[in-house]
């Protein structure tokens, strides 16, 4: 008996239930996980039966419902000490970036949308100023925090991956994706954070998903 | 001496700093107020010198920086108690909502942004589905909180207004700038948020603003 469930979409492209699921596996909660393959209009049926926002993340953990992928870091950050820093200038810095990406970098997520399958291969039509915006507040995003509190780790706030990382791994994943170069401080984080335990087993994870569960509005982005 | 200073866009419009100027005051801050006048094409340059997202609100506090809305939500209810619900339930319910808002209900956001100088006057041209579909989730946020949760109290999470009730507070003041009515127990939940003190003293604040401020980007929506 395991003490509950954590619904995720199909990990190739579900960039927020990656989020959640680093979450949910980096505070070592015991639940199974429910697969709900994406559906290529945006939206998926059989989500909606389960999540109350209709959305992937979705947890429900000892009787306690939880969705949207922020509120699962910290209700997971809750679980296990250490997830957040603990120093609270850092924390409080932790927290502001993991909102900002809760909630924004909009023209990048919608023209450079997760695909893990997708290696090196940049947009056919080049990038926009919005999304040249986006790219360098997160590399300075990542090269401040580092730099600030990084205390000469791997990640964001050290050498442990924290919930931080967890929001800004599908980041990560996207910039290798569609061979999006930042400074090399950053290129630094985003190869520790591919090279992750729990990102590679993601990764492994959704190159074994069946070929028909892919989609064309994520794969016929040039 | 106070201990920092939270920046904040003009009253009438802006309604991320609604939100965090709610949690401050909720969490019993001292620092001063610095507000600098939304510009009409939506980039203030004043405020990019000071924020590092470019964007109100920004506190600092005891030399700690926090930005984004929902960060200045836990960072302040880390300084004073009873801000999120001490049940461990309802307190994930309230962070799942407060994300959920923090993200979502853009068709809303966009169609009626805030303005508190508006009253009870519909859309000229009505309603669309994905606004619909938005106020729909709201009521139902709204009234399953104040079921599960709220204890018979006027707010979601009971007698006491808190972050969550902070987040959604400029949702109600859209509700009644543009007419829109909810369920009998979402208005009556209205009712009392508008008549909070603080929210009442951020309506009066905003009426002292000089017309001078008026946008034509939010004025001119019929
Ligand atoms: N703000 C939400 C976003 C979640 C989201 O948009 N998830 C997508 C998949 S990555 C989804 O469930 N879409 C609905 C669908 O595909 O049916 C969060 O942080 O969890
Ligand atoms: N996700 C941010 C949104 C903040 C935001 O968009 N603020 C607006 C005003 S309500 C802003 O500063 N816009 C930039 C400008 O007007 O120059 C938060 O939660 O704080």
């Amino acid at each position: 008996m395991r003490d509950g469930m954590l619904v995720i979409g199909t990990r190739r492209y579900s960039s927020w239930s990656l989020r959640g699921w680093l979450a949910v596996r980096l505070a070592g909660l015991d639940v199974r996980e429910q697969l709900i393959p994406l559906a290529d209009n945006g939206q998926t049926a059989a989500i909606a039966t389960l999540s109350p926002n209709g959305k992937v993340p979705y947890l429900e953990h000892n009787g306690i419902a939880v969705w949207e992928s922020l509120a699962l870091c910290e209700y997971c950050a809750e679980q296990a000490p250490g997830l957040w820093p603990a120093d609270a200038r850092a924390r409080a810095y932790a927290r502001s970036i993991a909102s900002e990406m809760h909630a924004g970098f909009r023209a990048l997520r919608q023209a450079m949308p997760m695909n893990t399958g997708r290696d090196n291969r940049p947009l056919a039509g080049g990038t926009t100023p919005d999304i040249d915006a986006d790219i360098t507040r997160i590399d300075a995003i990542w090269t401040e925090a580092r730099l600030d509190f990084g205390k000469g780790g791997d990640f964001l706030f050290g050498a442990e991956f924290g919930m931080a990382d967890a929001m800004f791994a599908p980041i990560v994943s996207r910039f290798l994706s569609y061979g999006v170069s930042p400074s090399a401080p950053a290129q630094a984080y985003m190869a520790a954070v591919r090279a992750h335990p729990l990102v590679a087993q993601w990764y492994a994870q959704a190159a074994d998903e069946p070929v028909a569960w892919q989609q064309s509005r994520f794969e016929d982005i040039a």
